[in-house]
């Protein structure tokens, strides 16, 4: 299928239309003032001298494109002259002190001007694919050529660089980006030179035998690569690359064809999903390189699970869908989306998670051992997460529609209206709090909806057949009624999981649940609240009630459990049988964690 | 009480003599002869130059010395002419190479000589405590007072700079150990400036308040210390310490007397036991400073649980027995021996862990996270526990009988024959293989045998009353006969411990069992082991077979498990209920883990 673009897309209403909201009115701000004070913002204007305080950093560039091109999708959808002032002045300074061959680089400029396109490691090439997007989007927004033109020099200095004259001192660039971003820009520009420079860059990475790097997917050619290795950021934008690549590979002369890059994403695919992916759609398990470990290695209390991977994966798998249209690309993007991904931002839109742990026990931290910060922050030294919620949350309208010939697939349950190429739609829903969508729709023969993997049991109100996870069902243009049954369940890992097996998850709809000391006192010793959420025991007979909850914007659940007896005082080991007594404890969104207080937090709970 | 010396006692048989018969013959050489090969012996020649390829370290002297002493205990019981002349042949370069002021330090002499007393963390005083106690041994073992007359030297001349001149750069040492070695000279020479030393190096530790090193025990003053923090090793050396300065303070001048000590240490040894010990006896969950984590925080796959601070726990209790008649530092005495301290020495006697995990996934071992080593070396680069393992299990007939006034007390069950102060007793038991015991004692008027922490149930041919968990026998000198129900059971730890909470570990009489991944392969795939251990399930209703086990020495045990499906091919995570099936899971002693081939090995498994 082909994806159908928030450009034509209006939410309305429900919990991610709130998200996309705060995202408009509160996040995207936020995000520029901290890079304003930060320096990042004026870093633009090329005055940085030796000596001075705030010196720019290698990827500076790339995290305020981010920005341009979150808001230039804002002010696509809703005129909001005070960003699009912000977005002009950033653009204008880019146009001045770009070089005359067309390359721009702050850092590059400013501090080491004779080091370009030295340094592998230097995120060069990662910053201009990110102003390459953001140029994208700011001519989509405005209509204004200039960034673009700017951004197309630049790209054709970088092939001439690297295609022509071969002049720089690597082939490929150490963090992936640019790759996707060139697609996209021959996509908007028609010159196929981007396709071959992103085949290049493609092509170079992994194929010198005297280096071994599988942390930059540098280990073997790409089209070799099976399984997921090294960062995952790095990862999950080059398999988006290598998707789009094959996309659009038929349009120049290649050696190979879609099929073959098929074959290694296909692969990849499957090892992340059924290998190296968290309940919550995190990847990336492993702080040492933030990177993949090792199949079935998903510890929940030392996870990194990058806020950008998740947001990578999504689009990783949005990029799937165009070769099957098969409802498991569409099922990761909504357990990425309600969990893994919304965890990186706070309530109030202003504080940011870069990792995004599945457990917290502070008892623990007090160890020299490492574990992710339990509390976000508005800022991170290196903060590339912020900006990345920023473009992807004014963009979410993307993941909502697909198009195939004469079928409208919906993907994702977001109260919309749609009007493209003739096709109108309408969602009507409080997804994921309620379990009812209606749609309807007029200009399409056939409607795709994909019933989520978590739903055991459905109903429409209409005739249709199940076809790799969506309900095919013949359009009268009357309004469809979809019930998704949605009650509390109990998930278990693959027993393979080490550090999950025998354990369980809450979920409801698509929403994972977690507990939060702070919910959960411990009775006995309210000041001394140690390892609580440890204590409770579900089984297959656990009773649940859920509520609606105005803070979190989403249910919470009680639930029965079974809470172990502590033991007699003074005993650390016991061959006594365990026992128990009849607790509630309170689940909440894994989402929205740590947005009260600094708390433990499990969602993986003991199963009996 | 007042624990019995092992010069009194000779061991007859049963597994602790096989394990003391093996550190004689082949522990005691093998670690010699590797200190040769790394120069530790050629060291005391004192030859080094600067350039020289083989440079000493600062804490070779103790290495040595603690070699020294385990050979001293060997030769005393057994003459054994060759290992006499090594010993004599250290000794004569100590004598030759010792400072006229008394000052004995290779290091501090041959590559930092103007270096002496300057640098807390050096181990200078830790290197002096261990040849203290080697020449006690030494001197007992030989009668030759040459090595005896040196340390006594150096003993005065470190009391001259730390107590007459204060001219070192520190007040008390990085490492303890030299405390509870002075208190021994005294008991040895008589002297009473030794206790004054030691009593002088306890009270200046954590007095200055601008520094807080809770590292090595120096963040508030000893005798206000009520739990146990930083590096384990030094803090069961100094807790020893402290206990021995208890039982000396009455003879010296001092502001406080025993109580205050022991209020301390009680403190302490309660909150080791009770919160920061694994159930192999092992102490110092931490890596990162070798050191006691937080409470309850016993991590099994990254245990640091060193080989020496199990045997400076037993140190610990063993004095702690003599303010308390008292089974349950008998029962840790033992809990650490069969388990967590043997576990340090492989089954040929000849290689070593310096940790000791409780867990070992190999899949894991890929990640860049810190794990131990999974296989034991002949040598370390600190390569301070085989050593300590030669003094330890030479010296391993200190722990069975204490006497009190007209009461023989009985700790730990090895076949053995004693004689000492007009008591004779004789132990024929095949513990902790068989559960029978007879003791023949003549001498006393009771005779109090220790009931184990583990023993339910247990049968007497005589009548008994029980007391802080011995049996108090009234002796007729004929054969008493102890019969203790070993089935194999199953142990829980306190809920409160994260890391172990809902899991079960398996024991049998004092031994801790593991499984290995090398006795239990998966059915479905032999080369692709992965995390098998893992997937299986205990009930209360599990069913056991023991049989003996010729290369272990001890039971194995076959459990009749449960173990759970694998999920369908292509499924991470499920909310189908999991499935099982009976599958036999074969159990080890946990201290003979690793001594097959590199392998999975699980102490903690599934409970339901």
């Amino acid at each position: 299928m082909k994806s159908i673009s928030f450009q034509h897309v209006n939410l309305t209403s429900c919990y991610l239309f709130e998200k996309h909201e705060l995202n408009r009115t509160t996040t995207i701000n936020a995000v520029y003032d901290r890079f304003y004070e930060t320096g990042r913002i004026g870093a633009f204007d090329f005055k940085y001298k030796e000596g001075d305080e705030t010196k720019p950093h290698v990827f500076w560039d790339s995290d305020v494109a981010k920005w341009i091109e979150g808001a230039s999708y804002i002010i696509s959808k809703v005129p909001t002259p005070e960003l699009e002032q912000k977005i002009d002045s950033l653009v204008e300074k880019i146009k001045t002190h770009q070089d005359e061959n067309g390359y721009f680089n702050i850092y590059f400029t400013v501090c080491e001007p004779n080091a370009r396109f030295t340094q592998r490691s230097a995120h060069e090439l990662y910053s201009a694919g990110h102003l390459i997007e953001a140029a994208i989007a700011y001519d989509k927004a405005t209509g204004k050529k200039d960034f673009l033109n700017c951004m197309e020099k630049y790209a054709n200095y970088i092939y001439k660089v690297f295609i022509e004259d071969k002049s720089a001192a690597f082939r490929f660039p150490g963090h992936e980006e640019i790759e996707l971003a060139l697609i996209k820009l021959y996509r908007h520009t028609g010159n196929k030179k981007y396709i071959v420079l992103a085949k290049n860059f493609l092509d170079e990475r992994g194929i010198d035998k005297n280096e071994y790097r599988p942390d930059i997917q540098a280990h073997m050619p790409v089209l070799k690569q099976n399984e997921a290795v090294g960062h995952s950021v790095r990862a999950v934008y080059l398999y988006t690359g290598m998707a789009l690549l094959a996309q659009e590979i038929h349009n120049i002369e290649s050696e190979y064809g879609k099929d073959a890059i098929l074959n290694a994403i296909n692969n990849i695919w499957e090892d992340i999903t059924l290998r190296k992916m968290y309940i919550t759609g995190g990847i990336g398990a492993d702080f040492f390189g933030e990177a993949f470990s090792t199949k079935y290695d998903l510890p929940s209390d030392i996870a990194y699970t990058e806020t950008c991977a998740g947001i990578g994966l999504v689009f990783f798998a949005q990029e799937m869908l165009s070769f099957e249209n098969n409802a498991k690309y569409a099922d990761v993007i909504e357990r990425v989306l309600y969990n893994g991904l919304l965890s990186g931002l706070s309530i109030d839109g202003k504080s940011f998670f870069y990792e995004n742990p599945l457990e917290i026990n502070l008892t623990e931290h007090i160890s020299k051992r490492r574990f992710p910060i339990t509390q976000r922050v508005e800022c991170f030294e290196c903060s590339c997460c912020p900006p990345n919620l920023n473009r992807f949350l004014s963009s979410i309208g993307n993941y909502i529609y697909g198009a195939d010939g004469d079928t409208l697939y919906v993907n994702q349950y977001i109260a919309s209206e749609l009007e493209y190429d003739g096709i109108t739609s309408k969602i009507e829903t409080d997804y994921p709090n309620d379990n009812k969508i209606a749609v309807t729709v007029s200009g399409v023969k056939y409607i795709a909806l994909r019933i989520p993997e978590w739903c055991d049991n459905f109903k429409i109100n209409k005739s249709y057949s199940i076809v790799n996870g969506y309900a095919i069902i013949e359009n009268d243009e009357s309004k469809i009624l979809l019930e998704l049954d949605m009650p509390v369940k109990l998930n278990f890992s693959n027993p393979s999981v080490l550090r999950t097996a025998g354990k369980v998850c809450i979920s409801r709809g698509p929403v994972v649940y977690c507990a939060e000391g702070i919910d959960n006192k411990n009775e006995k010793n309210q000041d001394e609240n140690y390892n609580i959420l440890h204590k409770f025991y579900f089984s297959k007979d656990t009773v649940f009630e859920t509520k609606f909850d105005e803070y979190f914007g989403l249910h919470v659940v009680d639930a029965k459990c079974d809470l172990i007896d502590d033991f007699a005082e003074g005993t650390l080991y016991s061959s006594s049988f365990p026992k128990f007594k009849e607790t509630k404890l309170r689940l909440i969104p894994y989402n929205c964690f740590a947005n009260r207080d600094e708390s433990d937090m499990l969602i993986w709970f003991q199963y009996k």
